[in-house]
C-alpha cells in the first residue's frame, strides 16, 4: 500500500482529481501524459500557499514605514502610506491596491542591496507573530498546499510562485517555507542599480516599480520569467488577480490542472468573497477545481 | 581511467583550471566545496557560445527589417535601420549599438505572440547559412564550450545563459543548441500584451524595451531572473559587456571561476580586439582564465 502523498486533504472530488491528474500526467503512453519538460506547476502565494487577514507583506513594511513617515511629511501625506499606518487594509486589496503595496515596499527598500534587504526580510519572519492567530507567519502556511507542493516535486514537476508580492520579499522565504528556489519566484518587480568600480560590483534596490505581476501581469511574468505555459495552476478567491494565470494554463497542448481556493472557512482560516465574483465565474466556465477549505481540507495550518 | 570530460580543449593551464575548480567544487568537506544549491553558471552567448561575426540576430532582423522598410519610410529612415541594410556592423559593436540592435529586434516582433516568433526564429535557423563560414548557424556554436556546459551540468551545476541577445530569440534556440531551458536564459526584454477575454488568454510581444541585458544590465538580470550570486561565469572580449556579470561573481562566498574568451584565431574563427582593452584589463586585475582560441581549443565549431 502506498503511503496517502495528500494526509491533510480530506476523501472527496477534489483530491481525487489532484491525483488522478499526477497519476495521468506521469503514466507514459496514457492520454493524460505530460512530458517531464512541461511538468511546469505555479502556484499564488497570497491566500493560496499563506493566509492574507492581514497581507503578510503590509505587516512587513508597516514598522519600516512608519519610521519614514516620522521624519519625512511628504511620504506621511501619501494616501496608501496612511491608509497602511490606518491599517485600513481594504486600501490595498483592488487593483490599484496592489500596485501601491508595491509602492511602499519599494520605499522601504531602496537603496539596499537585494541580500541586505533579504536578511531584514528573514529577520521579520523570526521574530513576528501573526496579529490574530498568534503564531510566527510560518504557521499561517497551508499544510495542504505543502503537500500538494511536495506530491508535484515527486513527481517530476517544477513547483513555483506566481504573485502578486514583491519577488525579493517571497524568495526571503521561499526555500525554508516552501521548498521552492529564488529563481523558481515570480513577482512583482522594481528594478536594480548596479555600480561597477575597481572590480566591485555594488547592487541596490531601486524605488521605481517596473512590474505588477497580478492579473494579467501574472501571464507577462510566466512569459517573462520562465518562457513556457504551466500545466498546473493554483489560485484562490479574492480579488481576481489569478484569473489570468489560471487560465493560461488552458492554452497549454497537454493535459492541465487548474486549482482555485475558496476561503469559506471562518472558524479555522478566515472567509471572505470576491466583491464581483469573477474568479468563480471563471472556474464555472472554464470547469476549475474548487476547493473549499472548510469542506476539503483536514488540517488548514502548518506545524511548527 | 576517466574519460576526458573536455576533448576538444588543449591539454595546457585554462583546461586545468576548469578541471580543478570543478573537481574542487565537488569535493565535499574540501576547501574548493561549492554546496550543491549555489553551483551557478552563466554564459555569455554572443562570441562566447557561438560566432558573432556577424551577430546571429541582426542576420534574422535583417530580412524582415528590409520589408518594412520598404513600406514604411519612417523606418527606412532610422540610422539603425540604415545600418542594418548597409552591413554597417560596427554601428551595433558599442553599448548603445546593442540596444539598436534590441529596438530593430522589437521593430520585427512587435504584436507576435511569443510563440508565432519562436516559430519564425526556428524557421530562420533551419534555412540560414553563415555568411562567410557557409554553414548553418547551428554549426558556428563553439564545440569547446558545448562540453563545458555538458561538463558543469553533469557535476551538478544549472548552467544559464545572461547575453544581451533578446531573450525569447534565445530562447528559441538554447535547448536544441545548447541543452538549456527557457527559464535559464537571460537576455534583453520587452515586455508583453496580455489581453483575458471569454476564458482566452492572448498574448503578444510589446515594441517597448524595457531592459538591455548588457554592461551592469547583466547583474541587474540576474537579480531579477535568478535572485542569486553565480559561481561561474563566462563571456568574451569584444565590447566589455561581460566585465559586470564576471566580476559580480567574484562577491560569492563560495570559491568562483571567470573565464574570458580572446578571439585570437583569425584563421578558423575571427580576430578581433576590444577598443579600449577593458575586458583583458579586467581579467588581469581579478585574476580571470583568459581563453586563446588559438592556443586552448582543439576545435571551434560543433560538428553538423
Amino acid at each position: 500500500m502506498i503511503a496517502d502523498p495528500l494526509p491533510s486533504w480530506r476523501e472527496g472530488p477534489n483530491k481525487k482529481a489532484i491525483i488522478d491528474y499526477v497519476t495521468a500526467a506521469t503514466t507514459e503512453g496514457g492520454p493524460g501524459h505530460v512530458p517531464s519538460e512541461a511538468r511546469f506547476a505555479i502556484f499564488d502565494n497570497d491566500g493560496t500557499l499563506w493566509a492574507e487577514q492581514p497581507i503578510v507583506q503590509l505587516e512587513f513594511v508597516g514598522t519600516r514605514v512608519a519610521e519614514i513617515a516620522e521624519r519625512k511629511p511628504e511620504v506621511a501625506a501619501d494616501p496608501a502610506v496612511k491608509a497602511l499606518l490606518a491599517k485600513d487594509l481594504a486600501f490595498f486589496k483592488g487593483k490599484d491596491g496592489e500596485k501601491h503595496a508595491m509602492e511602499l515596499l519599494a520605499l522601504v527598500s531602496s537603496g539596499m542591496s537585494p541580500m541586505a534587504y533579504e536578511k531584514e526580510v528573514e529577520a521579520f519572519f523570526a521574530n513576528a507573530r501573526h496579529p490574530t492567530l498568534g503564531v510566527p507567519y510560518r504557521q499561517t502556511t497551508y499544510q495542504p498546499m505543502i503537500e500538494l507542493l511536495q506530491y508535484l516535486r515527486a513527481n517530476g514537476f517544477q513547483t513555483w510562485i506566481g504573485s502578486g508580492g514583491g519577488i525579493d520579499f517571497m524568495r526571503a522565504i521561499s526555500g525554508p517555507f516552501y521548498g521552492i528556489p529564488p529563481e523558481q519566484v515570480i513577482g512583482s518587480s522594481g528594478s536594480y542599480d548596479v555600480a561597477l568600480g575597481n572590480g566591485q560590483v555594488d547592487v541596490s534596490k531601486s524605488v521605481a516599480t517596473a512590474r505588477v505581476n497580478d492579473h494579467e501581469g501574472k501571464v507577462a511574468g510566466l512569459l517573462l520569467h520562465a518562457g513556457k505555459v504551466p500545466v498546473f495552476v493554483a489560485g484562490n478567491v479574492r480579488s481576481g488577480g489569478d484569473i489570468a494565470q489560471l487560465a493560461y494554463s488552458q492554452a497549454s497542448p497537454h493535459p492541465s490542472f487548474q486549482l482555485l481556493i475558496n476561503h469559506d472557512d471562518g472558524e479555522r482560516e478566515f472567509a471572505y468573497d470576491e466583491e464581483n465574483g469573477a474568479s468563480l465565474a471563471a472556474a464555472r466556465a472554464g470547469q476549475w477545481h474548487v476547493v473549499s477549505i472548510k469542506d476539503d481540507w483536514e488540517r488548514v495550518f502548518a506545524d511548527p
